[in-house]
Protein backbone atom coordinates (compact mmCIF):
# COMPACT_ATOMS: atom_id res chain seq x y z
CA UNK A 1 0.00 0.00 0.00
CA UNK A 2 0.92 3.44 -0.72
CA UNK A 3 2.01 6.17 1.67
CA UNK A 4 0.19 9.10 2.00
CA UNK A 5 1.15 13.14 3.09
CA UNK A 6 -1.84 14.31 4.86
CA UNK A 7 -1.85 18.24 4.48
CA UNK A 8 -4.19 20.21 5.98
CA UNK A 9 -5.72 23.51 4.60
CA UNK A 10 -8.47 26.16 5.81
CA UNK A 11 -10.42 27.51 3.86
CA UNK A 12 -9.34 31.24 4.30
CA UNK A 13 -11.20 34.24 3.08
CA UNK A 14 -8.77 35.41 0.58
CA UNK A 15 -9.64 31.64 -1.29
CA UNK A 16 -13.57 32.56 -1.54
CA UNK A 17 -15.02 34.25 -4.61
CA UNK A 18 -18.10 36.36 -4.83
CA UNK A 19 -20.72 33.27 -5.19
CA UNK A 20 -18.92 32.84 -1.56
CA UNK A 21 -16.75 29.43 -2.40
CA UNK A 22 -12.98 28.60 -3.14
CA UNK A 23 -12.49 30.41 -6.18
CA UNK A 24 -10.61 27.16 -8.45
CA UNK A 25 -7.32 29.24 -8.94
CA UNK A 26 -6.96 29.06 -5.71
CA UNK A 27 -7.42 25.51 -5.12
CA UNK A 28 -3.93 25.66 -7.41
CA UNK A 29 -2.30 27.14 -5.13
CA UNK A 30 -2.84 25.25 -2.34
CA UNK A 31 -2.23 22.14 -4.13
CA UNK A 32 0.85 23.75 -4.73
CA UNK A 33 1.46 24.75 -1.17
CA UNK A 34 0.76 21.00 -0.49
CA UNK A 35 3.85 19.64 -2.93
CA UNK A 36 5.71 21.72 -1.44
CA UNK A 37 4.97 20.93 1.77
CA UNK A 38 5.73 17.28 1.00
CA UNK A 39 9.39 18.06 -0.27
CA UNK A 40 10.19 19.93 2.71
CA UNK A 41 8.42 18.09 5.12
CA UNK A 42 8.21 14.50 3.97
CA UNK A 43 11.36 14.26 1.30
CA UNK A 44 13.67 16.52 3.23
CA UNK A 45 14.01 18.29 0.12
CA UNK A 46 12.82 22.40 0.88
CA UNK A 47 12.58 24.05 -2.19
CA UNK A 48 14.18 27.15 -1.05
CA UNK A 49 17.38 25.06 -1.18
CA UNK A 50 15.92 22.87 -4.23
CA UNK A 51 14.76 25.74 -6.43
CA UNK A 52 18.57 27.24 -5.95
CA UNK A 53 20.02 25.37 -9.27
CA UNK A 54 17.04 23.65 -10.03
CA UNK A 55 13.23 23.67 -10.70
CA UNK A 56 9.92 21.06 -10.70
CA UNK A 57 7.58 22.83 -13.40
CA UNK A 58 4.00 21.23 -13.30
CA UNK A 59 3.74 19.48 -17.06
CA UNK A 60 0.28 17.91 -17.03
CA UNK A 61 -2.70 18.20 -13.84
CA UNK A 62 -6.06 17.20 -14.31
CA UNK A 63 -8.41 17.88 -11.26
CA UNK A 64 -12.46 17.28 -10.73
CA UNK A 65 -14.16 19.77 -8.77
CA UNK A 66 -17.04 17.53 -7.18
CA UNK A 67 -18.56 19.91 -4.67
CA UNK A 68 -17.62 23.31 -3.82
CA UNK A 69 -15.78 24.23 -0.13
CA UNK A 70 -16.97 26.97 1.77
CA UNK A 71 -15.15 29.77 3.91
CA UNK A 72 -14.19 27.90 6.99
CA UNK A 73 -14.38 24.26 5.49
CA UNK A 74 -11.29 22.69 6.84
CA UNK A 75 -9.54 20.89 4.15
CA UNK A 76 -7.64 17.39 4.57
CA UNK A 77 -5.78 16.90 1.29
CA UNK A 78 -4.20 13.95 0.61
CA UNK A 79 -1.12 13.48 -1.47
CA UNK A 80 0.09 9.97 -2.81
CA UNK A 81 3.25 8.87 -5.23
CA UNK A 82 1.94 7.49 -8.06
CA UNK A 83 4.87 7.09 -10.46
CA UNK A 84 8.73 7.98 -9.87
CA UNK A 85 9.63 8.33 -13.47
CA UNK A 86 13.63 8.97 -14.68
CA UNK A 87 13.07 12.77 -14.82
CA UNK A 88 9.46 13.13 -14.46
CA UNK A 89 7.06 12.39 -11.09
CA UNK A 90 3.12 11.93 -10.45
CA UNK A 91 1.42 12.80 -7.89
CA UNK A 92 -1.81 12.31 -6.91
CA UNK A 93 -4.25 14.81 -4.22
CA UNK A 94 -7.61 13.90 -2.93
CA UNK A 95 -8.99 16.68 -0.37
CA UNK A 96 -12.07 16.16 1.62
CA UNK A 97 -14.22 18.01 4.23
CA UNK A 98 -15.33 15.72 6.96
CA UNK A 99 -15.55 12.73 4.68
CA UNK A 100 -16.76 14.62 1.45
CA UNK A 101 -15.01 14.86 -2.06
CA UNK A 102 -13.86 18.05 -2.81
CA UNK A 103 -11.46 17.70 -5.50
CA UNK A 104 -9.42 15.16 -7.07
CA UNK A 105 -5.57 15.76 -9.12
CA UNK A 106 -3.05 14.27 -10.79
CA UNK A 107 -0.32 16.17 -11.05
CA UNK A 108 2.59 15.47 -13.39
CA UNK A 109 6.34 17.17 -12.33
CA UNK A 110 9.11 17.57 -14.41
CA UNK A 111 12.94 18.13 -12.37
CA UNK A 112 14.79 20.64 -14.90
CA UNK A 113 18.54 22.08 -14.14
CA UNK A 114 18.54 26.38 -14.44
CA UNK A 115 18.17 25.99 -17.73
CA UNK A 116 14.96 24.55 -18.02
CA UNK A 117 16.38 21.10 -19.14
CA UNK A 118 14.67 17.54 -18.01
CA UNK A 119 16.87 15.95 -16.15
CA UNK A 120 17.23 12.67 -13.95
CA UNK A 121 15.79 13.12 -10.06
CA UNK A 122 19.00 13.20 -7.90
CA UNK A 123 19.75 9.96 -6.10
CA UNK A 124 19.06 11.30 -2.77
CA UNK A 125 15.52 12.36 -3.43
CA UNK A 126 14.70 9.42 -5.25
CA UNK A 127 15.87 7.45 -2.43
CA UNK A 128 13.13 9.36 -0.58
CA UNK A 129 10.64 9.61 -2.97
CA UNK A 130 10.09 5.46 -3.66
CA UNK A 131 9.04 4.75 -0.54
CA UNK A 132 6.12 6.82 -1.15
CA UNK A 133 5.00 4.45 -4.08
CA UNK A 134 4.26 1.08 -2.27
CA UNK A 135 3.65 -2.40 -3.71
CA UNK A 136 0.48 -1.55 -5.42
CA UNK A 137 1.58 1.25 -7.42
CA UNK B 1 -15.56 24.39 -38.28
CA UNK B 2 -16.07 26.02 -34.76
CA UNK B 3 -15.89 30.16 -34.41
CA UNK B 4 -12.63 30.53 -32.15
CA UNK B 5 -12.43 33.70 -29.39
CA UNK B 6 -9.69 35.01 -28.86
CA UNK B 7 -8.16 36.84 -26.22
CA UNK B 8 -4.77 38.51 -25.76
CA UNK B 9 -2.75 37.88 -22.66
CA UNK B 10 0.69 39.46 -21.87
CA UNK B 11 2.51 38.02 -19.39
CA UNK B 12 3.08 40.01 -16.28
CA UNK B 13 5.25 40.42 -13.44
CA UNK B 14 2.91 39.06 -11.24
CA UNK B 15 2.20 35.93 -13.39
CA UNK B 16 6.10 34.89 -12.19
CA UNK B 17 7.86 32.89 -10.23
CA UNK B 18 11.56 32.57 -9.16
CA UNK B 19 12.04 30.24 -11.71
CA UNK B 20 11.35 33.18 -13.48
CA UNK B 21 8.57 31.83 -15.63
CA UNK B 22 4.51 31.93 -15.30
CA UNK B 23 3.70 30.31 -11.85
CA UNK B 24 1.25 27.76 -13.10
CA UNK B 25 -1.80 28.93 -11.04
CA UNK B 26 -1.65 32.33 -12.46
CA UNK B 27 -2.52 30.42 -15.88
CA UNK B 28 -5.38 29.23 -14.21
CA UNK B 29 -6.15 33.15 -13.55
CA UNK B 30 -5.22 33.86 -17.03
CA UNK B 31 -7.79 31.05 -17.83
CA UNK B 32 -10.78 32.49 -15.85
CA UNK B 33 -10.26 35.91 -17.55
CA UNK B 34 -10.31 34.20 -20.75
CA UNK B 35 -13.71 32.50 -20.28
CA UNK B 36 -15.09 35.80 -18.51
CA UNK B 37 -14.20 37.93 -21.23
CA UNK B 38 -15.25 35.43 -23.47
CA UNK B 39 -19.08 35.32 -21.60
CA UNK B 40 -19.00 39.01 -21.32
CA UNK B 41 -18.02 39.94 -24.99
CA UNK B 42 -18.52 36.91 -27.23
CA UNK B 43 -21.73 36.25 -25.35
CA UNK B 44 -23.12 39.74 -24.30
CA UNK B 45 -23.47 38.06 -20.65
CA UNK B 46 -21.56 40.05 -18.73
CA UNK B 47 -20.28 38.01 -14.94
CA UNK B 48 -21.39 40.99 -12.93
CA UNK B 49 -24.53 40.38 -14.59
CA UNK B 50 -24.61 36.83 -14.87
CA UNK B 51 -23.58 36.20 -10.83
CA UNK B 52 -26.34 37.99 -9.77
CA UNK B 53 -28.65 35.29 -9.48
CA UNK B 54 -26.53 32.10 -11.04
CA UNK B 55 -22.95 30.90 -11.20
CA UNK B 56 -20.52 29.16 -13.22
CA UNK B 57 -18.14 26.23 -11.04
CA UNK B 58 -15.75 24.63 -13.30
CA UNK B 59 -16.10 21.37 -12.59
CA UNK B 60 -13.22 19.85 -14.36
CA UNK B 61 -9.98 21.02 -16.10
CA UNK B 62 -7.53 19.31 -17.74
CA UNK B 63 -4.36 20.93 -18.78
CA UNK B 64 -0.71 20.15 -20.09
CA UNK B 65 1.58 22.63 -20.33
CA UNK B 66 3.88 21.64 -23.16
CA UNK B 67 6.51 24.79 -23.13
CA UNK B 68 7.52 27.43 -19.93
CA UNK B 69 6.38 31.18 -21.14
CA UNK B 70 8.70 33.70 -19.84
CA UNK B 71 8.02 37.61 -18.35
CA UNK B 72 7.30 39.91 -21.41
CA UNK B 73 5.55 37.20 -23.56
CA UNK B 74 2.51 37.64 -25.64
CA UNK B 75 0.05 34.68 -25.46
CA UNK B 76 -2.59 34.52 -27.46
CA UNK B 77 -5.09 32.03 -25.62
CA UNK B 78 -7.97 30.51 -28.53
CA UNK B 79 -11.19 29.54 -26.85
CA UNK B 80 -13.46 27.00 -28.38
CA UNK B 81 -16.32 25.95 -27.24
CA UNK B 82 -16.79 21.92 -27.66
CA UNK B 83 -20.06 21.03 -26.33
CA UNK B 84 -23.55 22.69 -24.73
CA UNK B 85 -24.92 20.22 -22.72
CA UNK B 86 -28.11 21.26 -20.68
CA UNK B 87 -26.28 22.42 -17.48
CA UNK B 88 -22.78 22.23 -18.50
CA UNK B 89 -20.62 23.71 -21.11
CA UNK B 90 -17.74 22.36 -22.43
CA UNK B 91 -14.41 24.79 -23.47
CA UNK B 92 -11.05 23.96 -25.17
CA UNK B 93 -8.34 26.89 -24.53
CA UNK B 94 -5.16 27.17 -26.70
CA UNK B 95 -2.71 29.86 -25.67
CA UNK B 96 0.60 30.18 -28.06
CA UNK B 97 3.06 32.48 -28.33
CA UNK B 98 4.37 33.34 -31.56
CA UNK B 99 3.38 29.85 -32.93
CA UNK B 100 4.47 27.98 -30.04
CA UNK B 101 2.88 26.28 -27.90
CA UNK B 102 2.39 26.95 -24.11
CA UNK B 103 -0.84 25.18 -22.85
CA UNK B 104 -3.89 23.44 -23.66
CA UNK B 105 -6.59 23.14 -21.33
CA UNK B 106 -9.82 21.65 -21.21
CA UNK B 107 -12.80 22.46 -18.93
CA UNK B 108 -16.05 21.69 -17.80
CA UNK B 109 -18.53 24.77 -16.48
CA UNK B 110 -21.71 23.94 -14.86
CA UNK B 111 -24.65 26.95 -14.61
CA UNK B 112 -26.06 27.08 -11.48
CA UNK B 113 -28.89 28.65 -9.41
CA UNK B 114 -28.15 30.98 -6.23
CA UNK B 115 -27.83 28.14 -3.97
CA UNK B 116 -25.54 25.97 -5.98
CA UNK B 117 -27.82 23.71 -8.40
CA UNK B 118 -27.27 22.90 -11.67
CA UNK B 119 -30.21 24.55 -13.68
CA UNK B 120 -30.17 24.49 -17.53
CA UNK B 121 -29.14 27.34 -19.58
CA UNK B 122 -31.25 30.57 -20.02
CA UNK B 123 -32.39 30.06 -23.55
CA UNK B 124 -30.65 33.09 -24.79
CA UNK B 125 -27.44 32.26 -23.30
CA UNK B 126 -27.75 29.12 -25.15
CA UNK B 127 -28.49 30.74 -28.30
CA UNK B 128 -25.48 32.43 -28.18
CA UNK B 129 -23.58 30.14 -27.40
CA UNK B 130 -24.83 27.41 -30.44
CA UNK B 131 -23.26 29.31 -33.23
CA UNK B 132 -19.90 28.65 -31.33
CA UNK B 133 -19.73 24.67 -31.60
CA UNK B 134 -19.71 25.12 -35.20
CA UNK B 135 -20.43 21.99 -37.88
CA UNK B 136 -17.55 19.70 -37.10
CA UNK B 137 -17.89 19.58 -33.23
CA UNK C 1 1.41 47.04 28.01
CA UNK C 2 -0.77 46.00 25.03
CA UNK C 3 -1.37 42.61 23.84
CA UNK C 4 0.38 40.67 20.98
CA UNK C 5 -1.12 38.35 18.96
CA UNK C 6 1.86 36.48 16.75
CA UNK C 7 0.95 35.09 13.33
CA UNK C 8 4.06 32.55 11.96
CA UNK C 9 4.07 32.84 8.31
CA UNK C 10 7.14 30.93 6.42
CA UNK C 11 7.95 32.29 2.91
CA UNK C 12 6.63 30.03 0.28
CA UNK C 13 7.09 29.61 -3.26
CA UNK C 14 3.83 31.35 -4.34
CA UNK C 15 4.56 34.17 -2.69
CA UNK C 16 8.15 34.66 -4.85
CA UNK C 17 8.82 36.73 -7.69
CA UNK C 18 11.38 36.58 -10.32
CA UNK C 19 13.46 38.74 -8.00
CA UNK C 20 13.42 36.08 -5.93
CA UNK C 21 12.22 38.08 -3.24
CA UNK C 22 8.36 38.46 -1.77
CA UNK C 23 5.85 39.81 -4.48
CA UNK C 24 4.60 42.73 -2.14
CA UNK C 25 0.90 42.42 -2.88
CA UNK C 26 1.64 38.56 -1.57
CA UNK C 27 2.50 40.52 1.58
CA UNK C 28 -0.83 41.79 1.98
CA UNK C 29 -2.76 38.38 1.79
CA UNK C 30 0.00 37.39 4.76
CA UNK C 31 -1.60 40.44 6.30
CA UNK C 32 -5.25 40.08 5.50
CA UNK C 33 -4.33 35.77 7.14
CA UNK C 34 -2.86 36.65 10.02
CA UNK C 35 -6.18 39.59 10.46
CA UNK C 36 -8.57 36.51 9.77
CA UNK C 37 -6.34 34.41 12.06
CA UNK C 38 -6.48 37.34 14.79
CA UNK C 39 -10.46 37.46 14.70
CA UNK C 40 -10.39 33.55 14.32
CA UNK C 41 -8.31 32.25 17.46
CA UNK C 42 -7.44 35.17 19.46
CA UNK C 43 -10.79 37.04 19.59
CA UNK C 44 -13.63 33.97 18.32
CA UNK C 45 -15.20 35.15 15.98
CA UNK C 46 -14.05 33.63 12.92
CA UNK C 47 -14.91 35.25 9.83
CA UNK C 48 -16.96 32.40 8.31
CA UNK C 49 -19.28 33.49 11.00
CA UNK C 50 -18.57 37.20 11.03
CA UNK C 51 -19.33 37.56 7.19
CA UNK C 52 -22.49 35.62 6.95
CA UNK C 53 -24.17 39.56 7.95
CA UNK C 54 -21.08 41.93 7.96
CA UNK C 55 -17.90 42.65 6.59
CA UNK C 56 -14.75 44.03 7.66
CA UNK C 57 -13.35 46.35 4.80
CA UNK C 58 -9.88 47.34 5.16
CA UNK C 59 -10.14 51.52 4.54
CA UNK C 60 -6.56 52.70 4.78
CA UNK C 61 -3.12 50.82 5.38
CA UNK C 62 0.26 52.23 5.28
CA UNK C 63 3.07 50.01 4.62
CA UNK C 64 6.77 49.76 5.01
CA UNK C 65 9.16 46.91 3.61
CA UNK C 66 12.64 47.55 5.57
CA UNK C 67 14.01 44.33 3.69
CA UNK C 68 13.26 41.93 1.36
CA UNK C 69 12.02 38.11 2.39
CA UNK C 70 13.60 35.23 0.65
CA UNK C 71 12.28 32.19 -0.37
CA UNK C 72 11.85 30.01 2.53
CA UNK C 73 12.04 32.79 5.43
CA UNK C 74 10.20 31.91 8.27
CA UNK C 75 8.12 35.28 9.63
CA UNK C 76 7.05 35.81 12.74
CA UNK C 77 4.00 38.33 12.18
CA UNK C 78 3.03 40.97 15.43
CA UNK C 79 -0.32 42.15 15.79
CA UNK C 80 -1.38 44.88 18.39
CA UNK C 81 -4.38 46.61 18.37
CA UNK C 82 -4.11 50.42 18.62
CA UNK C 83 -7.42 51.68 18.52
CA UNK C 84 -10.98 50.50 19.12
CA UNK C 85 -13.19 53.11 17.83
CA UNK C 86 -17.28 52.51 17.38
CA UNK C 87 -17.15 51.32 13.59
CA UNK C 88 -13.04 51.06 13.46
CA UNK C 89 -10.25 49.01 14.20
CA UNK C 90 -6.85 50.20 14.54
CA UNK C 91 -4.12 47.89 14.09
CA UNK C 92 -0.41 47.68 13.84
CA UNK C 93 1.54 44.32 12.51
CA UNK C 94 5.32 43.92 12.38
CA UNK C 95 6.98 41.46 10.64
CA UNK C 96 10.63 40.39 11.64
CA UNK C 97 12.43 37.38 10.74
CA UNK C 98 15.05 36.15 13.03
CA UNK C 99 15.14 39.62 14.68
CA UNK C 100 15.27 41.41 11.25
CA UNK C 101 12.53 43.86 10.70
CA UNK C 102 10.43 42.84 7.14
CA UNK C 103 7.49 45.13 6.98
CA UNK C 104 5.56 47.04 9.50
CA UNK C 105 1.90 48.03 8.66
CA UNK C 106 -0.79 50.57 10.50
CA UNK C 107 -4.04 49.39 9.08
CA UNK C 108 -7.55 50.68 9.31
CA UNK C 109 -10.76 48.41 9.49
CA UNK C 110 -14.58 49.23 9.40
CA UNK C 111 -17.38 47.03 10.41
CA UNK C 112 -20.11 47.09 7.83
CA UNK C 113 -23.19 45.45 7.76
CA UNK C 114 -24.25 43.39 4.80
CA UNK C 115 -25.34 46.46 2.71
CA UNK C 116 -21.69 48.27 3.56
CA UNK C 117 -22.53 50.94 5.86
CA UNK C 118 -20.62 51.33 9.07
CA UNK C 119 -22.04 50.03 12.10
CA UNK C 120 -21.26 49.97 15.75
CA UNK C 121 -18.74 46.94 16.65
CA UNK C 122 -21.16 44.12 18.67
CA UNK C 123 -20.49 44.52 22.31
CA UNK C 124 -19.49 40.98 22.33
CA UNK C 125 -16.46 41.59 19.97
CA UNK C 126 -15.23 44.79 21.91
CA UNK C 127 -15.09 43.26 24.64
CA UNK C 128 -13.02 40.60 23.33
CA UNK C 129 -11.13 42.97 21.86
CA UNK C 130 -10.13 46.31 24.17
CA UNK C 131 -8.17 44.16 26.69
CA UNK C 132 -5.69 43.94 23.41
CA UNK C 133 -5.49 47.75 24.01
CA UNK C 134 -3.42 47.42 26.92
CA UNK C 135 -2.49 50.51 29.29
CA UNK C 136 -0.34 52.50 27.39
CA UNK C 137 -2.45 52.69 23.69
CA UNK D 1 1.33 70.59 -14.53
CA UNK D 2 2.89 67.43 -13.81
CA UNK D 3 1.79 64.57 -16.80
CA UNK D 4 -0.65 61.67 -15.70
CA UNK D 5 -0.73 58.56 -17.22
CA UNK D 6 -4.09 57.01 -17.34
CA UNK D 7 -4.37 53.05 -16.93
CA UNK D 8 -7.74 51.51 -17.20
CA UNK D 9 -8.82 48.38 -15.19
CA UNK D 10 -12.38 46.48 -15.28
CA UNK D 11 -12.64 44.67 -11.81
CA UNK D 12 -13.14 40.83 -12.89
CA UNK D 13 -14.27 37.96 -11.44
CA UNK D 14 -11.01 37.18 -9.63
CA UNK D 15 -10.47 40.23 -7.80
CA UNK D 16 -13.64 40.04 -5.45
CA UNK D 17 -14.41 38.29 -2.92
CA UNK D 18 -17.53 36.84 -0.76
CA UNK D 19 -18.91 40.29 0.38
CA UNK D 20 -19.13 40.86 -3.35
CA UNK D 21 -16.24 43.67 -3.53
CA UNK D 22 -12.81 44.14 -4.32
CA UNK D 23 -10.35 41.72 -2.38
CA UNK D 24 -7.79 44.63 -1.44
CA UNK D 25 -4.83 42.73 -2.04
CA UNK D 26 -6.01 42.84 -5.57
CA UNK D 27 -5.63 46.25 -5.85
CA UNK D 28 -1.95 46.19 -5.14
CA UNK D 29 -1.80 43.63 -8.07
CA UNK D 30 -3.65 46.24 -10.31
CA UNK D 31 -1.34 48.69 -8.99
CA UNK D 32 1.50 46.31 -9.47
CA UNK D 33 -0.21 46.35 -13.21
CA UNK D 34 -0.68 50.17 -13.75
CA UNK D 35 3.26 50.53 -12.68
CA UNK D 36 4.46 47.90 -15.17
CA UNK D 37 2.47 49.27 -17.64
CA UNK D 38 3.77 52.75 -16.96
CA UNK D 39 7.40 51.59 -17.14
CA UNK D 40 6.98 49.91 -20.60
CA UNK D 41 4.71 52.19 -22.30
CA UNK D 42 5.26 55.76 -21.09
CA UNK D 43 8.97 55.12 -20.27
CA UNK D 44 9.71 52.68 -22.56
CA UNK D 45 11.97 50.48 -20.25
CA UNK D 46 9.43 47.10 -19.64
CA UNK D 47 10.11 45.01 -16.74
CA UNK D 48 10.81 42.17 -18.61
CA UNK D 49 14.27 43.91 -20.11
CA UNK D 50 14.83 45.94 -16.88
CA UNK D 51 14.47 42.61 -14.59
CA UNK D 52 17.41 41.47 -16.26
CA UNK D 53 20.18 42.99 -14.61
CA UNK D 54 17.77 44.96 -11.89
CA UNK D 55 14.62 45.11 -9.61
CA UNK D 56 12.58 47.69 -8.59
CA UNK D 57 11.20 46.68 -4.92
CA UNK D 58 8.40 48.85 -3.42
CA UNK D 59 10.03 50.04 -0.03
CA UNK D 60 6.95 52.19 1.30
CA UNK D 61 3.06 52.67 0.17
CA UNK D 62 0.35 54.25 1.98
CA UNK D 63 -2.94 53.76 0.58
CA UNK D 64 -6.84 54.91 1.48
CA UNK D 65 -10.00 53.06 0.18
CA UNK D 66 -12.45 55.66 -0.11
CA UNK D 67 -15.49 53.33 -1.25
CA UNK D 68 -15.63 49.87 -2.22
CA UNK D 69 -15.32 48.71 -6.19
CA UNK D 70 -17.81 46.03 -7.03
CA UNK D 71 -17.61 43.33 -10.16
CA UNK D 72 -17.72 45.16 -13.50
CA UNK D 73 -16.86 48.78 -12.22
CA UNK D 74 -14.30 50.03 -15.05
CA UNK D 75 -11.39 52.12 -12.82
CA UNK D 76 -9.53 54.09 -14.36
CA UNK D 77 -5.87 54.11 -12.69
CA UNK D 78 -4.26 57.67 -12.90
CA UNK D 79 -0.50 57.75 -11.99
CA UNK D 80 1.33 60.61 -11.85
CA UNK D 81 4.97 60.78 -10.86
CA UNK D 82 5.88 62.75 -7.40
CA UNK D 83 9.44 62.79 -6.96
CA UNK D 84 12.55 61.45 -9.32
CA UNK D 85 15.57 61.03 -6.58
CA UNK D 86 18.74 59.50 -7.09
CA UNK D 87 17.86 55.80 -6.34
CA UNK D 88 14.00 56.04 -5.57
CA UNK D 89 11.05 56.98 -7.14
CA UNK D 90 7.84 58.61 -5.54
CA UNK D 91 4.62 57.62 -7.50
CA UNK D 92 0.82 58.79 -6.78
CA UNK D 93 -2.06 56.52 -8.22
CA UNK D 94 -5.42 57.51 -7.88
CA UNK D 95 -8.37 55.29 -9.25
CA UNK D 96 -11.69 56.52 -10.01
CA UNK D 97 -14.91 55.25 -11.47
CA UNK D 98 -17.15 57.35 -12.98
CA UNK D 99 -15.93 60.23 -11.31
CA UNK D 100 -15.61 58.65 -7.79
CA UNK D 101 -12.39 58.06 -6.00
CA UNK D 102 -12.07 54.48 -4.95
CA UNK D 103 -8.49 54.36 -4.17
CA UNK D 104 -5.67 56.40 -3.65
CA UNK D 105 -1.89 55.78 -3.28
CA UNK D 106 1.87 56.76 -2.76
CA UNK D 107 4.05 55.35 -3.61
CA UNK D 108 8.31 54.72 -2.84
CA UNK D 109 10.38 52.12 -5.06
CA UNK D 110 13.91 52.18 -5.10
CA UNK D 111 16.21 50.90 -8.26
CA UNK D 112 18.37 48.44 -6.93
CA UNK D 113 21.07 45.90 -8.75
CA UNK D 114 21.06 42.21 -9.02
CA UNK D 115 22.57 41.81 -5.60
CA UNK D 116 19.43 44.13 -4.24
CA UNK D 117 21.66 47.29 -3.21
CA UNK D 118 20.47 50.56 -4.49
CA UNK D 119 21.98 52.22 -7.14
CA UNK D 120 21.50 55.66 -9.56
CA UNK D 121 18.37 55.39 -11.77
CA UNK D 122 20.13 55.05 -15.33
CA UNK D 123 20.32 57.61 -17.20
CA UNK D 124 17.87 57.22 -20.07
CA UNK D 125 15.59 56.35 -17.47
CA UNK D 126 15.68 59.26 -15.46
CA UNK D 127 15.47 61.25 -18.80
CA UNK D 128 12.31 59.56 -19.55
CA UNK D 129 10.70 60.26 -16.00
CA UNK D 130 11.80 64.29 -15.43
CA UNK D 131 9.11 64.99 -18.16
CA UNK D 132 6.41 63.36 -15.97
CA UNK D 133 7.51 65.64 -12.78
CA UNK D 134 5.98 68.91 -14.38
CA UNK D 135 6.80 72.32 -13.24
CA UNK D 136 4.96 72.56 -9.92
CA UNK D 137 6.75 69.39 -8.40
Amino acid sequence: MSRTFSYPQKVLFRHCDPAGIVFYPRYFEMMNDCVEAFFGYALAAPWEVLHIDAAIPTVAIETTFSSPSHHGDHLDIALTVTRVGNTSLGLHLHAQCTGQSRFEATITLVYVNGKGRPQAWPETLRGTLIPFLGDDT
